[in-house]
């Protein structure tokens, strides 16, 4: 055959990007959990099929698709694999044009099925829209298509570098928006080359037995690629008595026999008879730089495995035209690559392939999810990013998941109960139970910010299970529940015929206590704080404590009980990592009935009103503090550092606190009227009324008849602990 | 006329009370402004009519209403009257047998209608439930009865003691429950007083002509009663040349002449012929203990004024019987009166009166308004009460109208602008307008205490519109306004064709800023503060600023403008008295562009949940602080008092802070990894880049083409203030 510049150019169809949504899901969570503010870099695993074609319904005709790259949600294979590319690529975004030296195909990213046709491509993913604005785009290209020429010349299997990509992208994971911009870098041959003749389809060209031992041939192969390869997508075509015999691309050189037509063949993703697609042009190229080829027979392997019923399959020869002189000649390893170069870049050559836009431009595309995704999901994600970003630059060290997995008890739904709820959402923490036994009042909205005017209405709902309800509107994700409960109260006899309900109501604590891991003492009154306190020292859980006065507020956490006392023999050591106090520690009389008589400002806690704020947040801050620490309940006590106006310790002093979030004091009391706080620190008392082992002791032996007791006999208590005497 | 013992007894038409709601709207309203935890007894004026019917539509005919004692609103004055009424009277509540010595009629209480018939009564409001129910009810009876009687003896006119009552109750302000219990106290005479004969229409006895004449003369003596008489509803009636001739009680042993058949009129209540309303049972008391009456002539008067279509009044005959001798006998002071003594207190008469509730028990009632007001009153109230509880025992002298009456401008809509919206509402600021540009996002609910899931579906709700919507929901009575509107900011320039749309927004910032007294700052950007704190220093406003970290928070108001500043002369005030800084006074930069290229982390603001809680209460208890102090925005700042774990200072120390609520600093630093805040003081900056007076002065100068310049061009700011030098 006769080659001619005259000859029709080769057309080549571009390839057009796939992206399933869920790939984009995967970029946010990579860069939430992995990267945060590394911009290093991504591997990106794609793949493409032969040319793909519809049916028309209404037509009864078949439509062809246009040639597609596909990038899946797995495209960016886990976390860690990416940590271990990038340490082997050496991969440096602060000079494009080297980062991607030393690129090769990454085999572990994620199991392809073995027949398709593998594509392996580079996201670089920016951390602000104006980089990716301003970023010099045509740098990263040019690097990719340096490393794939440098590839081709060299690499031992150059198929994993004829269809490789470039992705560059901004993430706005606020609003699950995606600027992105696919190049599939081909190289440019000048001249280009030329179509001798016609495709013309393998059943006329071979005959109808042929294409189908070839098929047979084509599909052994694709089904025998190795991970790292694309040794199924581009192969050598040669005959051996009668039957088709295929090799790998690298052996060109020594593949053909004597009397052979060199053919090379591509699975082809265009479904367009007369054009090609996108991957023999760096086939081609391939070619051309490293094999001197300037004319060959081409295989546009059209068919997908299993369908066999129509075969689409197309061969023609391409050539070079041989009068061409005005291309520049880069010098490849064989010396006769026609391939063009960079004006003003001679050792890069020149490539093409950006992918337009919807609108034909050249320009990004905005994959907008937000629109797309289930809203719950959206309000998960966006809250879980919300705190993630603390891992980022701040953080990194902190343990989110243990405070997110934190059941929380909430004891009271009021000023407090309320603020606190709002709080540990605020944390990611997904389960709370709130209990309260009072309904919604008129007095309560503007200060309880969980209710509404409309929820006071006909009598006001019950506290609890609005509150609860309004934790589920603000945030579906929630596990919030609302438990109507008077909780029994030491020195308020059981009036007669309200055992049974007694029982009950501490039965049903007992087990609200057991399901927790957390419980807050928000309640209104003193006495009501006693045997969730007892309870939660018997039970060794971590006890939050918050009460107002009208300016002045008192944040604590409890100790643990005295079996963790017990099992530490922990009474020689020093003050502050003795077993920290409880409510009632300081106290020298039992708590008794100090409601019944109460005038209305006393009823009400008169407080101003920004106190309950700042010590619902204190009382959660204070927890997530403990969660932090290694030694969560019995993490000692840190005192506090602020001497007046001098600056106060390091946030992380690790000798004074141990939680990578500061101190984790004991008591917190704060003084609205100074805007200022004191940290204190109280040892467990050993005739405490609450927590003391004489009386988890007398309630693990006894039960409720113990707890019936202290409820009626005002004076039990301190007989129980020795208070009395 | 023969009197016999076994005459029929005269039966005594009880009263009942008709309480308007609103006297009980006025009790809790002296309660919470005036009365607060002093439980003295207060002074109530009712009144009532004579016999009253109603027409039965159904049956034509006319069905008499039960003697009703009527409470108005008015009854109990004003909050003034009851204090001079206290200290003339000398209440007191810790001996009930002599509270009430030396009570006479009260003539200023309020003005009813000259011909009503006047009570006077004595209202006793508990504070607590408990002691309400405890409190020996019958001892305070006694004591009116005692008091009763001694004025009928000896007051130069006892009318107004005739028909005096008693309350007893407590009021539930929270849930508008009143509970109460009214007595009529009347004096039993022993043996009692039978009828002898039978009631006769005063007609039929006298005749019609005489009835009108008679009935002239009874209205005339009406309309002429004086505010502190009821010489209208008890009256002599005699007659004098065939006229009726009308005389006071007090004249009874000399008003009548020879011949004349003594009569005693009063105006009844009761609207049955045969049975006399209640009053006239202490008028025969009256007649027996001071003038030694055993029979008379009695005119029950059931004749209103107006109604002369129908004449209903009787007279009958009343004796003691002759021969009753088992009653004990009071010695009154003229020596005859056959009234009887409680047992075992021979000092105190015997009477009886308590009025019986609905099931016709010897009990108290209830009035439950609750459901009968309007909710958005009651909200209002509630609202109100919670507040005003502070000034019962806490802080009587807190001006809490001057907080409520605040209009405040919040700019954010963000964490911040949420929490402060929130205790702005819990101090009962009514006008509340928050300006933001954004929409409401996924991640926002669990952090911004104002928006819920639902807000963030379909793009998101624009925030400040959305967040004054949800605060009118919590409280109905707050103007909450959203305005979308972006700050302008220096070092952005104004894009082509932007700059109608920036005239624009800053005039409404202008004009917003004009209309409230406080501004809050409360964006996630440094220099968008900077166009507020020009505004508010040039307007002299009141200026708080509050902006978070990781775990640091800053708090702070700005000082007052420079002109403020010039007035006052003050540059040779200590550090501490001077103006006080801005926000920029530190920066010796101008503010400019750091909004554009950054990342996620640094456009969420990534800060430990509780923070913004802490600091956004923390803010408005600082204005509310300064709204207290008598300079307001002037104030000299205080420094902490904090000195690590030492004892704060007294929580009013007038010479540091001058605010009934303490301390009024300047800046507060707070941090969360200590649970500690400092107080800080920065003076002004003479070279500010906001608040200095080349900057203000060179805005009131040129407006919005200075504020142009400043947006422009970077360098504008430090070249007007000097910074560049």
């Amino acid at each position: 055959m006769a080659s001619s510049s005259s000859a029709p150019l080769v057309q080549f169809a571009p390839l057009h990007t796939a992206i399933a949504p869920a790939f984009w899901s995967a970029l946010a969570a990579h860069k939430i959990e992995h990267a945060q503010l590394a911009d290093a870099p991504l591997a990106v695993r794609a793949h493409y099929a032969p040319a793909r074609r519809v049916l028309d319904r209404q037509t009864g005709s078949e439509v062809p698709l246009p040639p597609s790259m596909v990038v899946e949600g797995e495209a960016l294979g886990d976390g860690a694999h990416q940590q271990q590319h990038q340490a082997s690529h050496r991969w440096s975004s602060r000079d494009a044009l080297r980062c991607l030296q030393g690129y090769d195909a990454s085999p572990c990213l994620y199991s392809l099925p073995p027949h398709v046709c593998p594509a392996w491509g580079t996201l670089k993913n920016f951390n602000t829209v104006e980089e990716f604005k301003t970023a010099d785009k045509q740098a990263f290209f040019n690097a990719e298509a340096r490393s794939m020429y440098e590839a081709m010349l060299s690499a031992a299997d150059p198929t994993p570098h004829l269809a490789r990509f470039l992705v560059l992208s901004f993430a706005d994971l606020k609003r699950y928006r995606f600027v992105h911009w696919f190049a599939f870098p081909a190289l440019v041959s000048k001249p280009a080359w030329t179509l001798q003749g016609e495709w013309k389809s393998v059943s006329d060209a071979l005959g109808a037995g042929s294409y189908e031992a070839l098929a047979k041939a084509v599909e052994a192969r694709r089904r025998e690629q190795k991970a790292d390869s694309a040794s199924g997508a581009f192969f050598l075509v040669g005959t051996s008595n009668g039957q088709p015999r295929l090799g790998d691309v690298a052996d060109f050189a020594s593949f053909f026999q004597a009397g052979e037509e060199p053919t090379v063949g591509f699975v082809d993703p265009s479904a367009a008879a007369s054009e090609p697609g996108w991957p023999l042009r760096n086939l081609l190229a391939l070619m051309a730089a490293r094999f001197g080829v300037r004319r060959v027979r081409v295989l546009c392997w059209k068919d997908d495995i299993g369908e066999s019923t129509q075969r689409r399959s197309v061969i023609g020869d391409v050539a070079l035209p041989e009068d061409a002189a005005e291309g520049e000649r880069v010098t490849g390893a064989h010396g006769s690559a026609p391939l063009a170069t960079q004006p003003g870049l001679p050792d890069v050559p020149l490539a093409v392939g950006w992918e337009r836009n919807s609108s034909g431009k050249l320009a990004p595309k905005l994959a907008d999810l937000g629109p797309l995704m289930d809203p719950r999901r959206l309000a998960d994600q966006a809250v879980d990013l919300n705190l993630k970003l603390m891992r980022w630059r701040i953080m990194p060290e902190i343990n989110l998941e243990r405070v997110q997995q934190t059941k929380c008890l909430l004891l009271g739904a009021g000023t407090l109960g309320c603020y606190v709820a709002r709080t540990l959402l605020g944390w990611g923490v997904r389960h709370i139970t709130l209990v309260d036994s009072s309904r919604v009042s008129f007095s309560n909205p503007v200060r309880q910010p969980l209710f509404d005017f409309d929820d006071c209405l006909e009598g006001g709902k019950p506290k609890a299970e609005c509150a609860a309800a309004r934790l589920r509107a603000i945030y579906p994700g929630v596990t919030a529940t609302g438990v109507q409960l008077n909780v029994p109260m030491p020195g308020h006899p059981i009036q007669s015929g309200a055992e049974a309900q007694v029982r009950q109501d501490v039965e049903t604590l007992e087990k609200l206590i057991d399901e927790h891991k957390v419980v807050y003492l928000l309640m209104d009154s003193r006495e009501s704080r006693w045997l969730p306190t007892l309870l939660g020292a018997a039970k060794n859980k971590l006890v939050i404590n918050a009460a107002l006065g009208f300016d002045t507020y008192l944040v604590m956490r409890h100790g643990a009980g005295p079996d963790a006392e017990r099992d530490a023999a922990a009474k020689t050591l020093p003050a502050n990592e003795r077993r920290l106090g409880c409510y009632y520690c300081n106290d020298i009389v039992a708590p008794t009935d100090s409601l019944t008589d109460r005038t209305l400002d006393q009823m009400c806690t008169v407080t101003r009103p920004g106190l309950a704020a700042i010590a619902g947040a204190s009382a959660v801050e204070l927890m997530v503090s403990v969660l932090q620490h290694k030694d969560g309940v019995s993490a000692p006590a840190a005192t506090g550092p602020a001497r007046g106006n001098e600056a106060p310790l390091a946030s992380s002093d690790p000798a004074q606190s141990g939680s990578c979030l500061g101190l984790v004091p004991h008591q917190i009391r704060g003084f609205l009227a100074q805007f200022s706080n004191m940290l204190l620190v109280g040892g467990a008392y050993d005739l405490c009324t609450a927590c003391s082992p004489a009386v988890i002791d007398a309630y693990k032996r006894d039960g409720f008849a113990m707890l019936k007791k202290a409820f009626n006999d005002e004076s039990f208590l301190e007989r129980v602990t020795g208070l009395d005497k």
